[in-house]
C-alpha cells in the first residue's frame, strides 16, 4: 500500500446510548474489532437495512458500517449550502470522527487503510450515502428553514463521507494524525 | 449495488488441517463470519504478516483473507504458460472456490458482493497478490520444471484471484450459480 494523505483528527463522537441516531463529542475512543463498545453501530455483525437491497431486511451480515468519517472541509461547504451551523453538524448526523486535511475524502476507495498515531487502524468500507435518520435530525434543530431533511439527502451526495471498520483496536485521541494507505 | 457478473461454481476446496497450506476438493462449505472452520485461514482476525507491511509484523488484525477465490478461465491460461496441469492447480495454489464465467476475476474491486444462491453472500476484499507458499508447493509437486517457484510469482500477478470474506454465512455446495454485484 502507498502513502497518499494525512489527516488529523479534529473531533471524536460517540451515540449516548444505542437507542439514539446522534452523536455527541469526547476527547478518545476506545476501539475494539466490533467498533465502538456501547454505541449504536457496535458489533462484529449487524442486521441488514434499507441500505442492502441485496439481503432481506434483518439478516444478519458483517458489520462494516462500525464508524461513521466525516470531512472537516466537505461539512463545512455542506453547512454553507444548507444554511445551517457547522459546528453541531458532525453529531447531528451520527459522525465518529472529524477529520481536516483532505479533500473529498467521501471518494476515498474501500480498502484504503487510516493508521492513527495511537496505534488505532480503520480500514475504508466506501461512501455513506445519506439517509433520512441525519436528514431528520437536522430538520428538527433548523425549524426555521422548511425541507431541510430532502434538501440534506440530496445536498449531502458524494461529501456526507465514509463508512469504516476497525483494522487493529486501540485507542484514538483527538489531536492525533492519521496517514492514509490506499490499495 | 448492480449486478454485473454471473459465476458457476465448479470446485470447492479447504485445508486438511490448517498446518497445510495445500487445500483438497470437499462438495459443501458450511460457512460462518470467520470463514471455514478448521480451515488454515479461519478466524475473525489474525496475525499480520509480509503483505501487511505497514502494521508490524505478528498485529492482531481484522481477517479480511478468508477465503481464496480463483476463477478457472485465469487459472487456465496460467497453467499452460507455466507448462504445468490445470487440475492440481487450486489445490496447489490453496483456493477455496473455483469460479467460472467471469473474465479478469482477479480485477473485482474491494467492495463487490458474491451472493450465490444458497444464500452465502461473500465480500471481495481484492487482488489475491502470489507469494512463495503456492509457488513452493508448484515447484515441489513439479520437479521436472525448473524454477516454477520464481515463474509462478511473476506469472500469476494479476490472475491469482481474490481474497473474500463471509458477509451472510451459510452453506454453498459445487454447482451452485453465484451473482457480482459491484458497488
Amino acid at each position: 500500500m502507498r502513502q497518499k494523505y494525512s489527516v488529523k483528527v479534529v473531533g471524536l463522537l460517540c451515540t449516548p446510548d444505542p437507542t439514539e441516531f446522534y452523536t455527541e463529542h469526547v476527547d478518545t475512543l476506545n476501539l475494539d474489532f466490533g467498533g465502538i463498545p456501547g454505541d449504536r453501530h457496535y458489533g462484529m455483525t449487524r442486521l441488514s437495512g434499507g441500505r442492502e437491497k441485496h439481503f432481506q431486511r434483518g439478516t444478519q451480515i458483517k458489520n462494516r458500517r462500525q464508524l461513521s468519517l466525516v470531512s472537516v472541509e466537505e461539512l463545512q461547504s455542506l453547512a454553507e449550502r444548507l444554511g445551517v451551523a457547522f459546528t453541531p453538524l458532525p453529531g447531528q448526523i451520527g459522525a465518529n470522527m472529524l477529520l481536516s486535511g483532505m479533500d473529498k475524502m467521501t471518494k476515498l476507495p474501500p480498502g484504503a487503510v487510516l493508521m492513527f498515531e495511537g496505534g488505532v487502524a480503520l480500514h475504508c468500507e466506501g461512501e455513506n450515502h445519506p439517509c433520512r435518520f441525519p436528514g431528520d435530525v437536522i430538520e428538527n434543530q433548523n425549524r426555521h428553514i422548511p425541507g431541510l431533511r430532502k434538501t440534506f439527502i440530496n445536498e449531502a451526495k458524494g461529501c456526507r463521507g465514509l463508512v469504516a471498520s476497525v483494522e487493529k483496536e486501540g485507542k484514538v485521541q483527538v489531536g492525533e494524525v492519521g496517514q492514509i494507505l490506499l490499495p
